[in-house]
């Protein structure tokens, strides 16, 4: 969590390509939320959810897009300010430099090969035939398997475990606890157990993908389970054998993927949802939070609900619902005048298909 | 799992203070659950649904409530039974006291702060500027880093993790393989990939807050994510950034919460809840299990479903579902009648909306 | 992920009692899956879906059931193609042996008893009184508690955790990172806070349980949480205090089950089913993905949705759910049709009870 001495806005504004409005010289000392923010901090109004806060906010200075207005004080302007804001926390955030070298208490295999700029903390393991590659940063309490590889400039936060085999391309980081290659959970009934099917598979994770805490990802029966480059994985996921999830998905925390469905490039599964296993879901697809999904979605589909149905079917079916109890008190009422009426014009009551009682069968 | 020689129920009577009908010299070893508690164990009649089952214990004496009848054996009785029962099973399974010191294998910073009342464990790492407050107790393979701070009396069991400059306060009890202060799930797409936003914040747990094993709670973007006084949180459940829960409520297994959402006092989010982000949920309220949030709650509210409804409401809607099918054929059925009524009196049928066909335009 | 060197189809046949048709000099050296198999590797035809991918398979064999047709190459045919594939990649993927004996690294209690045909990884640590026994194998960083015990040939995987007292059968896996045996959530309110009740009973897991990766088993407030025989969990399950597991049972993964309720034998839970405490489920009933069970379920019951009902109940519901929209249009056409009969035999509309209202309150 280090922190530079301080910027002047001026300086601020040229590094973030944002046009200024006050004074350059000013100098903010760090970023801080709207409602905490000082006189000498700098605060950001991106969400317009926000906008009654940032009116109140004593911040010295703030970061806003180009419609923003009404900020009380001075503010650095741009175009795209969730990227500014992301340089912006960079600036006053530099990321401490790792140490190289292997930490005395870290237990690496002889015939492990771990590149002299990657740094192994306290009480890792790193097995037999394991390539660690530069500037990979291995915390403490982690267990790289036997003949897994992690690709340079990843960072396996304390307690994360490969399993043998696995392999994560460049610039990967796992959070603390993910367990990447256990395995999938396969077992044929015998008529009077469960076998075990082996699971000789393995795990592929490509680059710049992101695996939240204790999240597990399971290795494949055969072949590979695959996360493809650029896709952001949260806590607690679920990930089954030979899954193939594409490049660049958001997976948010508590989703499930069974085993062999296919998730596109640039889905959305939000958080709890549950994917069905053999599906594929299409490219940008979205799916709402705990919704769970029983069928293929095709690219684009916005679904929610379980079984999910399309957004706009589903939030139509909402609103009737919460007229179910009127619909049935009204369908008695045109029951009953269905039958004075034809009382008085002497018509016979229809023959009811069973079922099709006038008191519902209750 | 230490236990005393054996009260009498005098003794019992005493400690607890309740009344005993029965003899007090009588004996008992042990508290046993109904169905295996023997003559010389002690059980209890808290939950009326086990009646039956106390009527047929073997136990040699109950703990039970004042309204409590038909018990074969010896009563301590008391108006607070739930609360008896914990003083009760206090008795028979004091706690082991800790041996204050640090194992040989654990790795502390020398600018690490322990206090020598604390216990360190096996292969514990605790980082630089790390605090460790009185009585504290660190189990094996904990991590607790840089700057983080464990207040009095805290127990972390094995395998732990606390992230950079983590807070908790006193009497805090963390449970296996909890991750405290991982980093939040945030992004913004920069139109070709996922950039990450530095989650630069923290998190502040406060007294008595007990976190369960494997759950996650993410540190702040910026700020803190908070959980209040009292709180207590079950296994697998993930918190994300920025979310503030208050002080005594209960947060059960499996529950998500999205970032910056805002559960007040005494609130209960049952098995499986999800929250959506940015949300708040008053004081008192109570979601029941599996739910979903998608909008505020009012204080003391009791909501149910996905999204989820007013308990009383979500009940009634369930009943009419189930008539469903059986509605459908009667509104069939009324159009039916209507058709016939309307060609015996030369009644042209209305001009139908479009959809509103007489088979309902299957 | 050991292979042995390759086999030929004749020793293959033989070992797998299968009929072979084609010839039996032919060596294949790997199980692969169809897309990717090759000329020299073996692939498999078991579930029906994936017919049309073997009819363009290029491997140089396939493993088949007896109605399997129009396969591309010789076929090794069994009336139980799913065992035999067990079979089949066991032949293949040898498990290494494991080399008895403790790594110098673990922390070993004196007064625990480790078998000597037992491995015990790095950083193991095994607490005082423990027991562990013949041909175990504990991996890295694994916990086993005071007092614990682990039977003949289990598997505990990296960073698994057997809190004290747990009790494991023989043959028992658990993968990375489960937490066996922390204590229960449970408090009871005192009018200020919650005060914790004691968990003080255990955890007895028996022999040819498989536990999943981050999995959470909590011990029993007092007598056991079980886990029967040849029962199956996947990973990132919670099962909470006093939880019975029959024999032969499938909980997929995410599966919540509430304390003290009762799991019969062969029952099948799916993915992230949430189970309410204190009830019943009877033997080979099937739960649906997302399900959240509230009642108690018979023998052989199939449910689905939340509250669960039986699955033919609840899809009938959800096909006529599809319809409400037009249900509710077609219920106002029918009032209109009857307010202009009514109005044309001169009849007064009905007095209306409260809440049946022409335009339904809208």
């Amino acid at each position: 969590m280090g922190k530079a001495a301080g910027f002047t806005l001026g300086e601020l504004a040229a590094a973030l390509h944002a046009t200024l409005e006050g004074d350059p010289a000013r100098v903010v000392t760090a970023v801080a939320p709207l409602d905490t923010a000082g006189p000498d901090q700098i605060s950001f109004l991106i969400d317009a959810r926000y906008a009654a806060a940032a009116k109140r906010s004593r911040a010295g200075a703030f970061l806003a897009g180009t419609d923003a207005s009404g900020l009380p004080g001075p503010v650095l302007r741009t175009e795209a300010p969730q990227q500014a804001l992301i340089d912006l926390l960079a600036l006053f955030h530099p990321e401490a430099p790792a140490t190289p070298g292997i930490a005395p208490s870290a237990v690496v295999a002889p015939d492990a090969c771990v590149d002299a700029t990657a740094s192994v903390g306290p009480f890792a393991v790193v097995e037999p035939g394991a390539l660690v590659g530069a500037g990979v940063r291995i915390h403490a309490f982690v267990f790289v398997g036997r003949g897994a590889e992690v690709g340079e400039g990843s960072v396996l936060h304390p307690r994360v475990v490969l399993c043998a085999g696995v392999i994560l391309g460049r610039r990967v980081v796992v959070h603390p606890g993910a367990v990447v290659g256990a395995d999938g959970f396969g077992y044929a009934f015998d008529g009077e157990a469960h076998r075990k099917i082996p699971q000789v598979g393995g795990v592929l994770i490509e680059d710049d993908v992101e695996i939240g805490a204790n999240t597990t990802i399971d290795r494949a029966m055969l072949g590979q389970t695959i996360v493809r480059r650029g896709t952001k994985i949260d806590n607690l996921v679920q990930i089954a054998h030979n899954v193939e999830i594409g490049e660049h998905s958001i997976i948010v925390a508590q989703v499930g993927i069974s085993g062999s469905s296919r998730i596109g490039r640039g889905v959305v599964l939000a958080g709890q949802v549950g994917v069905a296993d053999h599906l594929t879901v299409g490219d940008r697809a979205v799916v709402l939070a705990q919704s769970g999904l029983a069928r293929d979605v095709a690219p684009g589909e916005k679904l929610f609900g379980t079984p999910a149905r399309p957004v706009l079917q589903a939030k139509r079916i909402w609103v009737v619902e919460e007229q179910l109890p009127e619909i049935a008190r009204r369908l008695r009422a045109a029951e009953r005048r269905l039958q004075r009426l034809e009382g008085q014009l002497g018509i016979a009551a229809p023959e009811l298909p069973k079922g099709e009682t006038d008191d519902g069968g209750r």
